[in-house]
């Protein structure tokens, strides 16, 4: 039978995320994967989730089973609301930042609309974005010289909206400093263009000073997506929006289409684990864990990557970018390094144009610390027998 | 600040499902409601979920709490395979059956397209349907009178799919009958379009016989919609779409976007409940206590309804269908009803032209007993009154 006749105009579009394929055919355990962005198995409050089940079913009995609101749980919303000071009115729960993301596509996007993003961008962003068959346009940073003006920018249609990572992007690592944020939020009020903030990692800064969000800024344009993969486990698939509630509403509706509500017990142990306290003591541990990693894995690269490879120094988050000589493609032999037994993501999937094939990103959050040597290590001897050239 | 240049051209498109309307403002708990498709709190299995909870963290440890599969937790994926006679290859588990109904909207439709479907139909997937700009279809039954014929509608393009709720259709209550099943097969491969079968309530049958699915007639078009909903807890999210590996490839896809994969905690829990044996002890429990539920209602119904009224007689499932004298409007008096305590869904909104305003949805599972008797007296002496009349 031919199917192909029943499939929508966008599913030519649709990207297949190149590390989702290779978690489907690699055991990354099994591995030195710097592949992935999964948080470390040690962050999680494996212990604590049997007494946080029984209190929250304790407190709220068969309401953590039902259906639930499809704004999200109100304590939860509350207890977001609290923490990062909005109304409550403000918040939105949703079933993971992914679907944050991919919300905010079907409200603002249509095919041929325009989203500007910062090369290179979130693969799971760039794949929503395209699977609408929006157009995503590269918005060079710094913006703060002057030169980046919305007349600078060769555009087919006014912009939807501006897409970023401020805070330890995935997949560069990199944060944009105040100024780079406050132009930032010039060019969106010049252009009239919304902000969505795509922010999971904010709350796991290593060292250097926090930075207001973009939503600080401009609350009235910008939509903040917030995660509980990263400060507390990812297989709840939890996440939330904060922002205007003229947009939340139309999210709110299309929400009811997408899934009635996030999952229930999930949210009420996500609210007892945040309003114990246990979040934060939590949270603690971790930056301590990924600081000490972060570091590692610097001193590594630093102590086995030969001369001409660069990478950059994260203040935060999961990943660091690294940049080999020109000519090099860590594309084309991808299956070699697997076949070593080292995994990385090769970083010219996470620009718009496929360019910048001498780039990887590399995780330093989920490998085993034991493998973290001989991953570096091989990686390196692959980059100096020129391996990893064309 | 004016948002609305930014939305979507679908966003007008939106439909609010009048029944959350009501959740939002109305303490459900409060009033004899009829409406909403909430499962009875007490089919719960809630003493069970901290062992299930603690034999799950002992069995897979973090990996219960880490990032999963896109196409679900091997493991579960295999329990339904096992359960439903299909290759594991064919099953996709999704975060809701209503996730199911959106990502088939998305994966299949284009503005303009046609999705045939029989009045009345479920509302969650007419909002979906109609969010992506589809036009929704009438398709009488029954189908096997001879009558019914590609040629006799008159479709402005080819319909995508037909979508249907074969067992204890909501909102009607009704169920195919094999011949209907079998007429309906017939047109599909005639006019060469898929089938998404929606069976949320499948297993809670209550009387009559079990009859094949529309997938087991028709294998090679059917997506098959199956949820966790009714069978262990809505609040879980879970559902999964058995099909066609070349239409699952497609929808896994679409999925990496939508949230990267189904809640995981969850999907183990449900996966525990399934093997050990405990979710179909708890469904002959459930199944008991709904026909106990069903009968109350359709004896209270006899007991109390004036002449004139009629309704379905469900074999399973969770609802069933109220039929006012003509010239009735339910749509018109549903504030008073409300004010004096009783909620139902008004008929018409199941239906794709908003006709059919002498109707309603009542559903049995939810309301607490003993408001049965009062509520359906209330209901009796609104009608009774011509309270429900223009």
């Amino acid at each position: 039978m031919d199917y192909g006749k029943f499939f929508s105009a966008d599913v030519p579009s649709f990207l297949r995320s190149p590390v989702r394929e290779i978690f489907r055919k690699v055991d990354l355990q099994a591995i030195c994967s710097f592949a992935g962005g999964y948080p470390a198995a040690v962050t999680f409050p494996l212990a604590e989730i049997p007494s946080l089940t029984a209190r929250v079913l304790e407190k709220y009995g068969t309401k953590a089973l039902q259906y639930g609101a499809t704004q999200g749980v109100p304590e939860l919303r509350q207890a977001i609301a609290d923490r990062y000071g909005v109304p409550v009115s403000q918040v939105q729960i949703t079933t993971s930042s992914q679907q944050g993301i991919d919300v905010c596509s079907r409200v603002f996007l249509n095919p041929g609309d325009v989203v500007l993003a910062h090369n290179p961008v979130y693969l799971g962003a760039l794949q929503s974005f395209r699977a609408y068959r929006a157009e995503v346009v590269d918005i060079p940073l710094p913006l703060c010289g002057g030169a980046q003006t919305p007349e600078g920018m060769s555009l087919t249609s006014p912009p939807k909206f501006i897409y970023v990572i401020p805070d330890f992007n995935n997949p560069s690592g990199e944060t944009m400093s105040l100024e780079e944020r406050k132009a930032l939020v010039r060019l969106a009020r010049e252009m009239d263009v919304l902000i969505v903030e795509d922010s999971p990692y904010r709350e796991l800064r290593y060292s250097g000073e926090q930075l207001p969000t973009i939503r600080e800024l401009a609350p009235e344009r910008t939509l903040h997506l917030g995660s509980f993969s990263k400060i507390f486990a990812p297989g709840f698939r939890l996440g939330w929006i904060i922002g205007p509630e003229e947009l939340l509403e139309q999210i709110y509706v299309c929400k009811q289409c997408l899934d009635l509500c996030p999952p229930v017990l999930d949210q009420y142990l996500a609210l007892e684990f945040l309003t114990s306290g246990a979040l934060d003591r939590n949270l603690v541990k971790t930056i301590a864990e990924y600081r000490r990693r972060r570091d590692l894995m610097v001193g590594l690269l630093q102590k086995y990557m030969p001369a001409g490879v660069t990478w950059t120094y994260p203040e935060g988050g999961l990943f660091l970018w690294l940049t080999l000589p020109e000519g090099m493609d860590t594309v084309a032999l991808y299956d070699e390094a697997l076949a070593r037994g080292v995994a990385y993501v090769a970083g010219s999937f996470f620009y718009t144009d496929g360019s910048h094939r001498n780039t990887m990103r590399l995780n330093f959050s989920f490998i085993e610390e034991s493998k973290m040597e001989p991953g570096i290590q091989l990686l390196s001897s692959l980059i100096s027998a020129g391996r990893l050239s064309n």
